[in-house]
């Protein structure tokens, strides 16, 4: 269900429960921002025994207001917000802001609390923000629904910034970095929650970016649709995830008691959404910067010039790090530039303009222009570093270069970049005038890249939910049972047949065409081997005919009684490379597929990627490349080429397989699976399923 | 030969050849900065048109001068350098800084012109600083011998910086984070250079920390004899390695025609004498902070703690992706925070301790204190982002904090860290007195890591120079006699002899007890498979002794006038793990070894390990652990235990050969070697010697 978030992000009235005038109250905080923060909808405080607070008229309950608030900021205790919040809704308010804490965050009883909260919501269609939450604030209209201090001076800007958590919002909110036109603390947000603020933003005019810093992912098919929104608006959503590593998420279970879904799945369905997976929060905030003017930098090669060899050479150390390309220049472009530095100069990416350019800021706007040109460069950087501490003198070298920059009119964007965190010069700072100036080599160029990387459209819609059974007897399923179960998806174990005469084996064998393996087919022969009804490595029709008499004898003198149906003529599988791929439940996602590399180098070489369903033959390209996989399929030191195009199409069908099945099973594993030789497809050596 | 820095790090008298008010020219930069950073001693210009500079009498000439200069700065054109240094050696001039650029850096006449530079400050036994370079400042004296301007507000502190690069150290030098006490710009130094530098600062009692920006290390013997200074005296060097990706090295070339060593060859060498080898600026500027006190945090577990569940989670984060081990808390400490804190907090280690600590600074203190008394924690990271763009109210909360680690008085170092390189509110960053305060979770947590990694030994004292021949014939060495060069320092192939009878071949096969391959021996005979002389997989002495006779006679019937020797009888080496080992030369820190997974694996996997020799077994060791070797030898799989020791017996010899002949190898490549069970020893595959 779409929810309408205006009453709560544009409230044209507020009611403050508990509002006081009294330090410490979390209402006093709310009446105090409102007021500081200059909202343009009415104030109405709501207080048992205060008649007037802050010169505003209170009433004693929200039943006794003269009007029907719009939104309502509950800042009482736990135990009281569901009464309330009944007598908002029965008022027709539709919004509200729950501050409290103890709630579905303290145990048992606070959840009963939280799903009484969220069925009184639901009950009257309203929005909600919070419980066990810092509130809102929109800073175009002022609506500073928010119980921690605001400084009226606070940058604004085009970034809205949603938190799970409120130490993060109000570091971030304040970082002096970005500029923000809403602050959002989610806290459990039973009711609103990500989805429906990421909806909202991405119709907000105030708002090209959109900050997520995560905690655990509850609602993805909600987001997933939100993003749709976010895209079609041109606009971008960025996000950091906190606790994504083992002892970082033991912090924040402690903290929040949110089931975050697995990191890796986290990762994936970020990526599949199209939200920018930021790594630090210092990359997080140069990313708000960069897409801050709703311009995001388009994927390819960077160019990246400066006045210092070295500073060059860093940045380039940095980019190759964080995965930026750098652009190898056009020939026109190399002889411009040629043309255009002194002697001692070399035209090349990285480019070093030399102290020239302090002499002549005509240098660096050629060289910003050469580049622009060159159809190889989708993105300029311009390293420049200009400390605060600098003297102001040297300030105003740097001046001219930042001038260059400011006065730029080309098309491929130009990021002036400071590899210093610790910033500009105010001086060099104002003469950049309006071009995009971000902070820190490892933070920008690590924004950039992810920038550039992350999908603008939304590939996942939610977690699959099949509800087809297994073909199969209840409890746990044998290896036969799940090798005829991927047999009928395509995949396959080693040919073979049951061959009921020696002239059947003969021919078995020789349609095969290679070395075989030979077993007694008896329902009544537990140990085939010490009955002497195992073979291996027979080779050729006339042997397995020969071969097929003799396990017969030994079948019958070991078990006289036994019924036996014959010999099982199996391929031989040999050579091909070793994958593993799998089926694995991540909630909320649903399940996602594994693939990396199998039999004993899984272990060691911890090269899988992974990603959710569905998979088509395109991602599942994309997830090949990124393992070492697609350099032993590809086949190395003199091994053929291996069938990458029938790992394909198996990686597709176990997709669809997940899709149907999803809600009957925990886990899929086949390790390995022998990819043999291009044309000869794969072969499931090993097949495991576990149930739901 | 040991330098003394003296006269050009603390001048009694300065003469500037060049010197004029004139705006640009370098020597006028000179003067001013030594007027306004108040410079100590005597100020001696020297112009041959002017008569008096800025005030100060000016000379025509160094011959010209009243009194010898203590330093010269030479501020003219590259062709004039030489001259005027001779001038000034032979009044007893003992230092002199050379700024103009037209040296090396700019192919033969350069060249030509740094060896005659050279030579002239060596027959007068000067030192030098530059040419190509904008000099040097010493703050406490005031010795600004510097080309570029200097802000006398400069902050200043304990670190000396010393760099290749000029923008570099203007940039490093201003950063306002941390304060220096001398800044140092080499240019090409072909006469004192870095090892010089490095050895004035460990005695230098301004300095505690010594900032190197490198470009390429070409006096490596000299680092490492001044690193013993360094460390004896208590100090930290730390570096940032700029042009250390392949595409960045091209940018530094470009730059300065410096021969870098290889990335790895450098990050080996840094480690060996214990520089602390730091990734970005940032982490080099936060490194620099960290070390300013002279304290460096020891190895160990790191404790984290802050306010926020989100906020210490987002810290475990990025501990956990630079290396940082959070410390499991004792049980007395877990009792002693659960006592301290509220209900709702979780004790554990990321701790946080909740807003409680807003209303009582007590809690945090306590908290400090509790994981102070915690054995396994060597440092505590206060995590706590209070923005500039803080209200001063959140600001003042914030404080309160910030007071409490201010007045924190234990053992285990604590380092308050703000999230946010932004930085931290003025009030705040007040409050925290003077706590080690440092910006930026990633640069932070990386400063730390690599600053405990980092070893306070020199271990490594000068490239292997070697000179024993190689006991081979001249030209390209063949696999035999490889083997038999191998074999003597006891590295060996498959054991094997030359049978001349079947008696032999029996009595030999049984002597190696496993399958063996079995080869004509005959000088006369190249291709032995023609011959019918090759026979793999022989089992047991009989069939050795009856292959034997069937070899023979193959041979006599293929080639009846060779002369036949008999059959080399061989051990077929099954099984085993296969690693690769090898020697490769990195000037100038000459030959280094290699070791990782061998055979197929090693282009799959590129995980090797690389350390300069020599090696011992401890290192060889510590080579292994850091590849994914380590669990290959351990045994996969059921697989068993392969002999470890052997192979660090083999290690140690490779790096003793590789010692003896430094002079005579390019490199030595052996893989696949076969690290075989336990107790069985190594076995070479493949041996390949490159001479130099």
């Amino acid at each position: 269900m779409i929810q309408d978030l205006r009453p709560l992000m544009a409230p044209r009235s507020v009611a403050v429960v508990g509002a006081t005038e009294r330090a410490g109250a979390s209402a006093g905080y709310v009446m105090r921002n409102l007021i500081g923060m200059n909202y343009a909808g009415r104030i109405l405080p709501v207080h048992p025994r205060e008649s007037s607070v802050f010169g505003y008229k209170a009433a004693p309950s929200i039943s006794a207001l003269d009007e029907a608030p719009d939104c309502v900021v509950i800042g009482i205790g736990a135990a009281h917000v569901a009464g309330v919040l009944q007598e908002a809704g029965q008022r027709g308010t539709r919004a509200a802001v729950v501050l409290a804490s103890g709630f579905g965050e303290v145990g048992e009883t606070g959840a009963a609390l939280e799903a009484e909260l969220t069925e009184v919501a639901r009950r009257h269609g309203m929005v909600l923000c919070g419980p066990n939450c810092l509130g809102l604030v929109s800073l175009a209209n002022g609506a500073a629904l928010y119980s921690s201090t605001l400084d009226p001076a606070m940058k604004r800007g085009r970034m809205a910034l949603i938190s799970a958590s409120g130490a993060s919002a109000i570091a971030l909110g304040n970082s002096g970095r970005v500029g923000v036109s809403a602050l959002v603390s989610m806290g459990n947000a039973p009711v609103t929650s990500l989805g429906d603020y990421l909806r909202w933003f991405a119709q907000d005019p105030e708002t090209d970016v959109i900050g997520l810093v995560i905690e655990g992912i509850r609602d993805p098919a909600s987001i997933a649709s939100a993003m749709e929104a976010v895209h079609a608006a041109g606009k971008t959503a960025i996000a950091l995830r906190v606790g994504r590593s083992a002892e970082g998420q033991r912090a924040t279970a402690a903290h929040t008691g949110a089931l975050a879904g697995a990191a890796e799945a986290q990762a994936a369905f970020l990526a599949r959404v199209g939200i920018v997976d930021l790594p630090d929060m210092d990359s997080f905030i140069e990313a708000g910067v960069l897409c801050s003017g709703g311009k995001r930098p388009k994927a390819g090669a960077v160019a990246v010039v400066g006045v210092s060899g070295g500073g060059v050479a860093h940045v380039t150390d940095i980019a190759s790090e964080v995965g930026l390309h750098l652009a190898t220049l056009a020939p026109e472009t190399v002889e411009r530039l040629r043309v255009l530095l002194p002697d001692f100069a070399t035209p090349q990416n990285p480019l070093d303009v030399t102290g020239a350019a302090f002499g002549d800021p005509n240098v660096y706007r050629g060289a910003l222009d050469a580049l622009d040109a060159d159809p190889k460069v989708a993105v300029t950087i311009a390293a420049q570093d200009a400390p605060p501490g600098l003297s102001p003198a040297i300030a105003a070298e740097y001046s001219g270069i930042a001038g260059a920059v400011a006065t730029y009119a080309g098309n491929t964007p130009v990021i002036a970049m400071s590899n210093l965190s610790a910033g500009v010069h105010p001086d060099v700072a104002a003469a950049y005038g309006d071009a995009v100036r971000l902070h820190g080599t490892r933070a920008t160029l690590t924004a950039i890249a992810r920038c550039q990387a992350a999908s603008r459209t939304v590939t996942w819609h939610g977690a699959s939910a099949g509800d087809a059974p297994l073909d199969a007897e209840p409890g746990p399923i044998n290896e036969a049972v799940a090798r005829a179960i991927f047999a009928e998806i395509g995949l396959n174990g080693p040919t073979g047949e049951v061959a009921a005469t020696a002239d059947e084996a003969v021919a078995i064998a020789e349609r095969i065409g290679s070395k075989v393996a030979m077993k007694i087919a008896s329902p009544d022969i537990a140990h085939k081997t010490e009955a002497g009804g195992v073979v291996l490595g027979v080779e050729g029709g006339e042997a397995a005919g020969v071969i097929f008499e003799r396990i017969m004898a030994s079948a019958r003198a070991y078990a006289p009684d036994a019924r036996l149906d014959g010999a099982l003529v199996q391929e031989m599988v040999t050579g091909g490379v070793e994958v593993l791929l799998g089926l694995v439940q991540h909630p909320p996602f649903g399940p996602g597929l594994v693939v990396g590399a199998g039999g004993t180098l899984t272990e060691l070489m911890q090269d899988a990627a992974f990603d959710l369903l569905p998979i088509d033959a395109e991602r599942a390209e994309a997830m090949i490349a990124r393992t070492r996989l697609a350099k032993l399929l590809a086949g190395m030191r003199g091994a053929p080429a291996a069938d990458r195009r029938a790992l394909v199409d198996a990686m597709v069908a176990l997709s669809e397989f997940g899709e149907r099945h999803a809600a009957a099973i925990e886990a899929v594993d086949l390790n390995p699976v022998a990819v043999l030789p291009e044309g000869k497809g794969i072969r499931l050596l090993d097949s495991l399923i576990l149930r739901a």
